[in-house]
């Protein structure tokens, strides 16, 4: 097994409600932050997929919002691969705020062909640097959360 | 059983990403929209629940990601009430265009007490009123999307 | 002279900031709004231009917040032209609120062609249409303000 | 006098719009930033100020867009102090890539006491600190630019 890639991020006055905490929609930002973090991680960046004609689409995502962020806190966006199919994969993402788990949440994504955007088999020099990302998926899920 | 409620929008060229489609955080600021929306036709609106000291706070939001929004496209946010608990609500969601399923998916919210946040029975006036959208939540599933 | 465009929409929960009030770059968002309905009326909508090969670039943005705006509000986005340049246009704005001056500013876009993004002149076809949301510059300052 | 404040961000996908490029919103986002780094380097952090009882609102802002940022490319946000007034501050902003200049700008922001929001005097230890970065207005602007 692999590790989860680590990111750090510092929570933004406008992404903010009235409630004083971060709005719900931005933790698909911040997830979305993670995927491209790990990309740079695993085989330089995004646009290396994109200038190979690759690119990925979302199909899911789901999150589970355990407690509060606010404004100029310190955040480390957490990411493991919890699955790598023929075609998509699937990432487990957490947001932690010193160790404690504000939210945690799934990612799922299909691989298609640019400019085409049909479905295609996940390229080896993806699949493999991305191998070292991976964990398990009941790792990924805080005990008695 | 009761009737979803339906909020149409128009997609706003910030709200498209280079894809030229919607960005997927925006979705759950979509059904942030229709829960307002669905306060307002049930009970007046979101200020009335708050001046009379409830709020609610998010516990867990899904989305399943069907095909694309483009910028300029006018969508349907239907709402529908799956579940009125003791504490907390489940909403089911769709964005449609012209009939097209483009996203689904559902939220989880925990009513809270203000300023005090703390876990509270959902007050009849807001609960009575919401049993007028109650739907079967695997009505709320597209069969075979 | 012609007279202002105004669209109407209302503010989201997820716009506005810890302070209760919409936070300040959103009213760059809102002015975008306003330029696309502003397009609508005289010409159809913003893809017609793209479908003619004709986009348009923000050169210059400014904006006087003067009062604020909160969750749930119903605003009035008003939008004039102020000059229609040989390639450039200044459009300008101004947010209400029942008849009371929240925020007020102008742009500057200059007309580009696709997919070049090479200065060109305006159109016709857009230029004769625009004529008509034609106003003063002096008129959309509000007098005192 | 002093010199800039500088800070570091990555252009998130979801701040780029159809057109690949940020959307002209952002920038404000951004400029929001650079004051809350500059309050961090001056006298602590934002919250230090919110915690004695003061805080800003902004009065005006004003962007020239003079080159596009992408997705993923690194940006310096320059600021400035401009103007040091008794109740209010004016800052320059600057967006850079590699050296390049991409957006610059002026925010102006009142000082004002809370929960009241009343204008109040700039008090001494935000006055000192900030004077280390007070630049001459026109050296924000770029020569020819």
């Amino acid at each position: 097994m692999g590790q989860p890639h680590v990111h750090h991020i510092r929570v933004r006055y406008g992404e903010c409600d009235p409630q004083g905490i971060v709005f719900n929609a931005h933790y698909l930002a911040y997830f979305d932050m993670a995927i491209t973090e790990l990309w740079r991680a695993a085989f330089g960046s995004y646009q290396v997929m994109i200038d190979r004609g690759v690119d990925i689409v979302v199909a899911e995502a789901r999150v589970r919002f355990r407690a509060a962020a606010h404004f100029d806190e310190l955040l480390a966006l957490e990411i493991g691969v919890t699955r790598l199919g023929n075609t998509s994969i699937s990432t487990a993402h957490r947001v932690m705020r010193d160790g404690e788990l504000l939210a945690e949440g799934e990612l799922h994504h299909v691989f298609v062909d640019l400019p085409g955007l049909q479905k295609i088999s996940i390229p080896d020099w993806i699949r493999q640097p991305l191998e070292a990302y991976a964990i398990d998926a009941d790792e990924s899920v805080v005990a008695g959360a």
